[in-house]
């Protein structure tokens, strides 16, 4: 007998007939002598109509409220789901946020969990009976509802899994693992049956969508036995493991690209001390978000150009905010630039290995494929190119690793 | 200042631009300087769209996960006019049932409210903030989401005026008050500017729809000054009100009429004491309301008919009963008849002055109307007739009755 948590996304529960079907998985673990608590998701496409009526009401809304409207869609999922289980004879009930309670901080909107109060779902699980929890929310210190930022359901089934110490979190969705990158554009993508905690977190932070970055954190942190899988059939999907667990000796598990980048260019900046601090202070306070940042020379030994990133949906204010703070900096122009992709390389290999960077840099040079900005960590590379090239970048770079699968 | 709970029916509040709408009266309310609490239903459509689902899943679901899923439409509105509100700079927030919390007894679908804490809400009210609380909801000791029924958000504003002793609690809708019978069939009808409570339980129980019968047995306990009003428009509503508040001397006051009748004839019943017993103790056993009810003679002393009334989706589940009791009851056949309609008129003129009863047979008659069963109260006439003359009845007994409008 073991304890497992399952999570199902909102495309594994879109209506009453896949919702039956997810009974069903639920079904096959309690038939072979598990406890089991299932988080999950809204009805897909029901989150986005919620968050669409809020801003459609306030541009600038009042995250309390946001958080009141769009945890609904949860609420309903797992009443439909208690019922679907106990139509199929099993034993189940509906835990709503504040019933269990989880608890969160009260940054609304993106809330982190506290802390589970997990012993009543615990003694109902162990006379049998399966939790229903509703995924993406919880409740802060003030009693209200706070929501963990979208794909949160992630998170909270490992929290769960967590409190629980539970054998396994199983996380169903509508892909059947993770792949060494995305099929769609790399039809030799392999799925990969076992990656480290540290390179799955990378992954998500740098495009990989499967999964919620703060989920793979914290399954890191809890050492929970994650598991990514399809919803749709039984094959097995993707572990997450220590990195000791590892066998095959692979320099990189996966590549992955990320659109949601537009590269800022500050020319002829007065190069003093300080002067980052005050490019990119009114930055942060403005909540915009800085990736990757590069300095170089230029002519001028007193002047030098300013590379960074932002996400695309802060470029305008980002440019804004740059504009006010000449009073206080020098330079000559904003250059911005939308149309650009990271693309990453990533494996814990690398730690071991030189040489990695080095064969990224070749094979980019040998298709003509320019290199904006370069930023690298202990297991990942990193490199921001024109757009145009994604595709290409993406399979050329997955071919010279050695990651194409045989068929 | 006045202390007022308004309550926003689901058409009210069906899409985004209506919730503004609404923001608006709220707003007028308290720029003239009220303490306000505004109750919410669900969007119009999305109770019944989730209803819908449980019984998709389960036609004999749990009624505990029914409430849980069916509570959750009214969240949605309660946030959206608390952001609504703010956007028109008024301080408000949304509060959920647990949150207050409204108390309810463990009947889930059909709970009564038992109490509302109000010291945090009437603390925040007069703080200058508005209070936006989902209808038809609370919880159970248990801990679980109960609902009220449907219509129930009446009876939580009901509720809510009474915790709060509001001075006015004002029930917007599609209609701008309490007609003297149904305009779409009788069109001479004319708007009540007053009616008694006891009056309006009447009505509401013999099939008028525009408030939940609960909510008017709570207000006339309670004492809470009703108001019927119009969203979409600001006239003058109905105001419910004590016998000794109406002016005017009118023997009737509504005439309403309700089609979810059908109506059950046993022929050649076995005449003995304990009879009715044995025959409508079943009927209640299987949950079956039982309304209007006469006995009558038939040639042979020893035995007679009995005629009652169900509604009509119990009419296939009562035949079943009654042909079970056949082992304790001798009769001959069941007859039975879907297409019948109860006509009642209303008003507490009658119990001071005889008469009105016989006035509606004699109109009934000249029109060749054949009646049925009778049943009467203190302030009530009602008659069961064939469906097929129930525009006849209604108009007839409006004019002769002088109910009729002058235009």
């Amino acid at each position: 007998m073991a304890r497992i948590v399952q999570k199902f996304g909102g495309t594994s529960v879109a209506d009453i007939e896949r919702i039956r079907n997810v009974a069903l998985k639920v079904k096959a673990e309690v038939d072979a002598g598990n406890e089991v608590a299932v988080v999950v998701s809204a009805m897909g496409g029901v989150t986005d109509r919620l968050v669409g009526y809020v801003r459609e009401i306030s541009p600038l809304y009042d995250a309390r409220e946001y958080d009141a409207v769009v945890s609904s869609g949860e609420l309903v999922t797992s009443g439909l789901l208690a019922l679907a289980l106990q139509a199929e004879g099993i034993e189940a009930r509906s835990w709503q946020g504040w019933q269990i309670p989880i608890h969160t901080d009260d940054v609304h909107g993106k809330a982190r969990i506290t802390g589970i109060d997990s012993s009543d779902i615990e003694a109902r699980m162990a006379a049998g009976q399966v939790a229903v929890v509703p995924g993406f929310q919880g409740i802060a210190p003030s009693n209200r509802i706070t929501t963990l930022g979208r794909g949160g359901s992630d998170t909270s089934a490992v929290a769960l899994a967590a409190a629980l110490n539970a054998d396994r979190c199983d996380i169903y969705t509508d892909v059947d693992g993770v792949y060494t990158a995305d099929p769609r554009i790399v039809p030799r993508a392999r799925k990969l049956a076992r990656i480290t905690y540290e390179e799955m977190l990378e992954m998500a932070s740098q495009g990989a969508k499967v999964l919620q970055t703060r989920s793979v954190e914290l399954a890191m942190k809890e050492r929970v036995h994650l598991q990514v899988r399809s919803s749709f059939d039984d094959a097995p999907g993707t572990l997450l493991v220590d990195e000791g667990e590892i066998v095959e000796n692979v320099l990189v598990s996966g590549i992955t690209y990320n659109r949601d980048e537009a590269k800022v260019t500050l020319t002829g900046l007065g190069d003093r001390p300080g002067v980052a601090a005050a490019v990119f202070g009114p930055l942060a306070d403005a909540n915009i978000n800085v990736d990757m940042i590069v300095q170089g020379a230029s002519e001028d030994a007193e002047r030098a150009d300013m590379t960074f990133t932002v996400s695309r949906a802060d470029l305008g204010k980002a440019k804004e905010v740059l504009e006010g703070i000449r009073k206080d900096v020098t330079f000559r122009e904003i250059v911005a630039d939308p149309n650009v992709v990271k693309v990453s390389v990533i494996g814990v290999g690398m730690r071991s290995h030189a040489g990695v960077a080095q064969q990224m840099f070749s094979t980019l040079a040998e298709k003509g494929i320019n290199i904006h900005v370069i930023s690298t960590s202990e297991i990942k590379v990193s490199v921001l190119i024109s757009e145009d090239y994604a595709e290409l970048a993406l399979r050329a770079l997955h071919t010279a690793y050695g990651l194409d699968s045989d068929d």
